[in-house]
C-alpha cells in the first residue's frame, strides 16, 4: 500500500479488515475497556497494518488546520421541521466561508455512530471542529468531544450537561411569549397551546413562554393539548380543545405542522383562521409562507454566525466571550 | 509564513493581497487573456508570495484522492422547491459515505463565482470532484470543468450542451404523464396545466408530459396558464382557467407551491379538492404530505446514488456506463 494511500485508511477499512463494526473500532481507540483483549489486538493489528492514525491525525490537525467543520445531517423527515436544520446548514456554510472555513457533512444512525464519525473524520479527512445539533439530556457526544479536546460548538442548549462549552440557541419561550402577548392585545381571552408530550427540552421551553405570559396577565383558562408532531396531531389537538369546557379562540403551536392541523380543523368547523380565530405556528417554515400561516421565526443566520464565531475562538485557543448565546426569535404575522 | 500555513493559502487571501476580486484571481489562473498585464503580474506575485498552488494541487489530488465531493448550496428560498435540493444533499451525503466519500459544501453568488470556487476548493481543501445542480442552457460551468479535466457529474440534463458528460436527471414529462393519465382514468375531460413562463428546461419538460398525454387521448381542450412560482401565482392561474371558456375539473401543476394556490382558489369558490375537483402538484415536498396534496415525487435517493456511481467511475478513469440516467418519478396520491 503506497504512502499516499496509507494516510487515507478509514475507520471503515479497519473495521472490514478486523471483521468488526465501526463502533468496535471506535471503542478500541476511545474506550478500550469496553472491548475484549482478543478483539482489541485484532483491531490494533488492522490499524497498524492499514496505517490508520486516529489520534496522531487529530492532534496534528489541531496545530495545522484544515479549516473544515463537520456537521451531521439527519435523513429528510416527513414533516416540516427538518427544513429549519437545512436552513441552518446553508447559513453555516455561508458563515464559515466568510472566515475561509468549509462545512463537511456526514450521517450517523445514532449518537454512538456520530462519535465514531468524529474519530474517523478527524483522522482521515482532517475535520478541524464540529457543530452539533439536536442536543439533549445526558448527551454523550459532548462528553466525548470535551474528553478528546476536539473543538466544537452546539446549536442547542446543554439541557443539564455538566460540561461547560460554547453553545448557541434560540429562546423558544421568548417566541411563544411574543405570540401570546400579541393574541392578548388582539383581545383573545382563551388562548390554547398545542404542543408535544413532555420530555423534550425544546417543547417545554416553547410551552413555558405561553404559560408564563398567561400567568402574568392573570388569565385563568389555559387549555392545552400534547400530541405527536404533524398536521394530524394538530387537528386532533384542536378538536379536543374546541370540544372542551373553555374552547380557545386562539392557538399558539409548538410547530408549523401542528398549526397546519389546527387551521384544518377550524376550517372544517366553518371557522376562518385570521377572522374569527387565530393560529400561530413555530419555525416559520417555507410552508408557513405559502399557506399564509403566522409563525415564530428562529434567527437561523445569526445562530450560524454565532456558531462560527464560537468555533473560531476555540480554534484560536481562546474562550469565546460570551461562552453562550441565547438569541431572540421574532413573530411573523400573516393571515392566520 | 510557515510551511504548514502556505499550503492553506486560499484564493481569498490572494485576492486580498493583490487587491482584486476572487474572480480576477480565477481569471489570471484560467483565462489570463481576460486580465491586464499589470493586474496579472500583481496577482501572480501574490500567488507566489502566499504559496497558493491551484493547478499543482488540483493535479496532485487527481492522483492521490481526498475522497471529497464538492456541492454548491443555494440560499434557502422563499418557496417549497428548495427542499428537493436539500433532500438531494442529504441523500448525496449518505450515498457518498457508502463508498468512503464525503460531501463538502460551498456557496457562490453565480456561475462565475462557482467556477472560482472549483479552482479554490481543489487547490486548498483538496476537493476531488463536483456534483452540479441547476444545469441550464449554455452552462459555462460544464465547459470549465471539462476543460480543467476535473471529475464531475450533474443532477440535471445537459439542456443543449455539446460536451458529453455523466448526468442524472428525473423524467419530468413521465411524471406529468402519470398524473394526466390518472386524471383521465378518473373521468376528467378538461385537465388544466399550471406552469411557469417559457424558457425553463425543467418547466417545458413537465408541460410536455401533460400535453402529449392529452394529444394521445384525443382531448381537444387544453387550458393552461403560465405564472411565476408560488401559491399566489397558482391562485391567479386557477382563477384565470376557471373563468375561461373551458374550466378544468382537474389541474396538473409544475410545483407544489402552484398546486397549493390552486387548492386555495378552489376552496374559495366552494369546491372541494379531492371530491369535485382534482389537483396534483410536483416534487412531493414535506408541505404536500402535511396538506394532503397529491404530488409527483422525484426519486432523489436514486438520483444521488447514480451521481455517486458516475463519479466513482470517472475517478477510477473509466467512462460510466450508461453515461446518463433519466429516472422515472412516481405519483403519490393523497386527498386532493
Amino acid at each position: 500500500m503506497a504512502a499516499g494511500e496509507r494516510s487515507r485508511a478509514t475507520l471503515n477499512a479497519v473495521a472490514r479488515q478486523a471483521n468488526v463494526s465501526r463502533q468496535t473500532v471506535s471503542n478500541v481507540i476511545n474506550f478500550p475497556e469496553r472491548v475484549s483483549e482478543e478483539t482489541r489486538l485484532r483491531v490494533l493489528a488492522a490499524i497498524e497494518d492499514l496505517g490508520y492514525r486516529p489520534h496522531r491525525a487529530a492532534r496534528q490537525l489541531r496545530t495545522s488546520r484544515s479549516q473544515v467543520i463537520g456537521l451531521r445531517v439527519w435523513p429528510p423527515g416527513d414533516g416540516l421541521s427538518g427544513v429549519v436544520l437545512d436552513h441552518f446548514l446553508h447559513s453555516l456554510t455561508a458563515s464559515a466561508e466568510q472566515h475561509d472555513h468549509h462545512v463537511m457533512l456526514f450521517t450517523a444512525a445514532d449518537d454512538e455512530a456520530e462519535m465514531a464519525a468524529y474519530a474517523d473524520l478527524t483522522a482521515t479527512v482532517g475535520v478541524d471542529a464540529f457543530v452539533l445539533t439536536h442536543t439533549h439530556h445526558d448527551d454523550q457526544r459532548i462528553r466525548w468531544l470535551a474528553e478528546h479536546r476536539l473543538p466544537f460548538a452546539t446549536f442547542g442548549r446543554p439541557w443539564g450537561s455538566q460540561v461547560s462549552y460554547p453553545w448557541v440557541d434560540v429562546d423558544g419561550a421568548a417566541g411563544t411569549r411574543l405570540a401570546t402577548e400579541h393574541l392578548l392585545r388582539r383581545g383573545h381571552q382563551v388562548i390554547g397551546f398545542v404542543g408535544w408530550p413532555p420530555g423534550s427540552g425544546v417543547g417545554e421551553d416553547r410551552r413555558a413562554g405561553w404559560l408564563s405570559t398567561l400567568d402574568s396577565a392573570g388569565i385563568g383558562h389555559r387549555p392545552e393539548a400534547a400530541v405527536f408532531d404533524g398536521a394530524e396531531g394538530g387537528r386532533v389537538a384542536a378538536a379536543r380543545l374546541l370540544d372542551g369546557d373553555h374552547p380557545p379562540t386562539a392557538f399558539v403551536c409548538a410547530s408549523d405542522s401542528l398549526a397546519v392541523g389546527v387551521v384544518t380543523e377550524l376550517r372544517e368547523r366553518g371557522r376562518h383562521p385570521g377572522a374569527d380565530a387565530s393560529v400561530i405556528g413555530f419555525d416559520d417554515t417555507p410552508a408557513a409562507g405559502v399557506l399564509g400561516l403566522s409563525s415564530i421565526a428562529q434567527p437561523i443566520a445569526e445562530v450560524a454566525a454565532e456558531c462560527v464565531r464560537h468555533l473560531r475562538a476555540v480554534l484560536d485557543g481562546e474562550t469565546p466571550t460570551p461562552l453562550s448565546s441565547l438569541l431572540p426569535p421574532r413573530l411573523v404575522l400573516r393571515q392566520t
